[in-house]
């Protein structure tokens, strides 16, 4: 099984051409769209996303990413070894939050040019390096055989600090870096302060900011019924401030 | 054979995580997207598309529509079994248009919380109930196994009445809820008679709207080569009149 | 495996009533979504991302491409067998581009109706004819069996000449109908003359206007972290001009 995640979009003949690269190599591969909708070149939205959808899909899952500004150049192509599942893509932090949510993992640079396809592009790893790597994995080659390991792989700045809205999602929500062993009492963004906390988006009163923990194990800024990025103005990357604490 | 239909879009995790939530309790599950792109919380969006398409489905087909404004809440989960064919989702009136159109059916609360996943969240039922029951029952769990039958379901109101646009399409073109056994002579939309009937989009004069019979099974109001909600000034909801009947 | 590229888009029920229609003639069909958001009637984009994929899919793939605003009328539904892959879909040019790839081909002119749905619809072609024939082609029928040969299949103007912008990918970049064999020294668009060329997207200075070879096989007008097409002011077909010639 192969998962799929990169900012082509889905207008382009992108995904249908990693799509083939990938069958061509291993025809009973199972490929599963995670999402194709990251914006052009976010690693960091990449990188959330992926941290929030990889867990629910079984061991031996190869996960294929690919955000890639630096296509071309001499970043490089790794597959990070992780949580019995494969992460395949380009050495630019999009593993970042897997890497610090797992406890061990493993780190191969990817030399081996006979996966790739022939005639790799400059503008296209997606198809000419990662699918037929992520393939190559499907059928079963050792990830020992696609390179040595490497221990400086890039990281992006932590998910940690500061804290600010790391997500809005489609219907509005804005997901904070707030985990559950810092919950606070209350939150402060553009000067507004959330008092309240919901167990379920559909409780209680239509109109006023609730927080909530959603379903990527963050806290999380709704507003039943509409879009609180709408209401509070907010894109990714604003900063919050948090208030006291609670235990939950 | 699982279909997916849901309002989550394709730009976050959700759909990600309920594909790798099925494939970890089925692995050899066929995941099929109907669509992911219901307006945000639109139950009866959700019940016309999931009407529109089941049919052409095999039997055993068993069919995940998530549309779920009360997530969280004390709305039931349901399966309903009809057509030779599962429908799994929230019990909120999304499968409505499926049982009135079906001869015979069973409707199942869905209560043994064995074949959730474990730690089921208040705000991603897609996930942690209704995927997971949707993987079980195609592992082939009766569906007695998953809770006792019910007969007091939520409903929709009638498809049927009053006259109205029920959908618009990609294209533009206007679906009513009229069938072909109350075929009318002209239909009046905005103070606009029409009067042409055709039988293919693309027959005779570009500029005027005329109706056809679309493929779902309702009469359309279209113009070729354009937008007919564009040229009506209309949306879903707007109510329509008509005169006279015609045989088809 | 059948693939799928579409201008249904995937907010209605079209592309999941055209799956259900191949799984019930095939239910161990494979199926991989190229694209749907084939911009709505536009013969020439679905020629032009059916040409830059078709290529990574191994033999036998049954590629189904519906971009069909003659629905219903006479238009005749077809199979090309080209590059041991089969291709179907309507006769409007749509496989243009493909014909005048491929060394040797062999057109069929569908006329068994025997392989379509009861009840073809004259909206609908998609789910009725092109869905099951694809199926029953993925079922190991013979294509011979399908109907005559023909050889006045309907082709769309030449992609050569004029020179052009083809294509506008969701980066911006703007793809040229320039290949490698008239690779030119200078291109000249809407007045401003473009003298770098680049070998990958990330090289060099951030600002300036600059050209590549692209991965779809044509040269391409991009600007590092922009949208090209933006910078310049064009869409899909405004003409371009050249001076000299390079050695690629």
């Amino acid at each position: 099984m192969i998962s799929l995640l990169t900012d082509f979009g889905t207008a382009d003949y992108f995904v249908g051409a990693v799509k083939g690269a990938i069958l061509s190599v291993n025809p009973s591969a199972v490929i599963v769209d995670i999402t194709h909708e990251i914006p052009p070149q976010d690693v960091a939205a990449g990188a959330f996303t992926l941290l929030a959808a990889y867990k629910t899909f079984p061991p031996r899952t190869i996960h294929m990413a690919v955000v890639d500004p630096g296509v071309g150049s001499t970043r490089r192509p790794i597959i990070v070894s992780a949580n019995e599942q494969f992460f395949v893509g380009p050495d630019n932090g999009l593993f970042t939050y897997i890497c610090d949510r797992e406890p061990s993992q493993q780190i191969i640079h990817v030399t081996a040019e006979r996966f790739f396809r022939r005639d790799v592009s400059t503008t296209f790893h997606g198809r000419d390096i990662f699918a037929p790597v992520a393939a190559a994995l499907s059928n079963g080659v050792a990830v020992e055989e696609f390179g040595p390991e490497i221990d400086d792989a890039v990281r992006l700045p932590s998910l940690e600090t500061p804290l600010r809205i790391i997500h809005i999602d489609r219907f509005g929500n804005c997901v904070t870096n707030i985990t559950r062993d810092r919950a606070p009492g209350e939150i402060v963004v553009k000067g507004r302060t959330i008092r309240e906390f919901r167990r379920f988006y559909g409780e209680g009163d239509e109109a006023s900011l609730f927080a909530i923990w959603g379903s990527a194990g963050f806290l999380e800024i709704s507003v039943n019924g509409g879009s609180a990025a709408q209401v509070l103005g907010v894109r990714v990357g604003e900063q919050i401030a948090t208030k006291g604490t609670r235990s939950t």
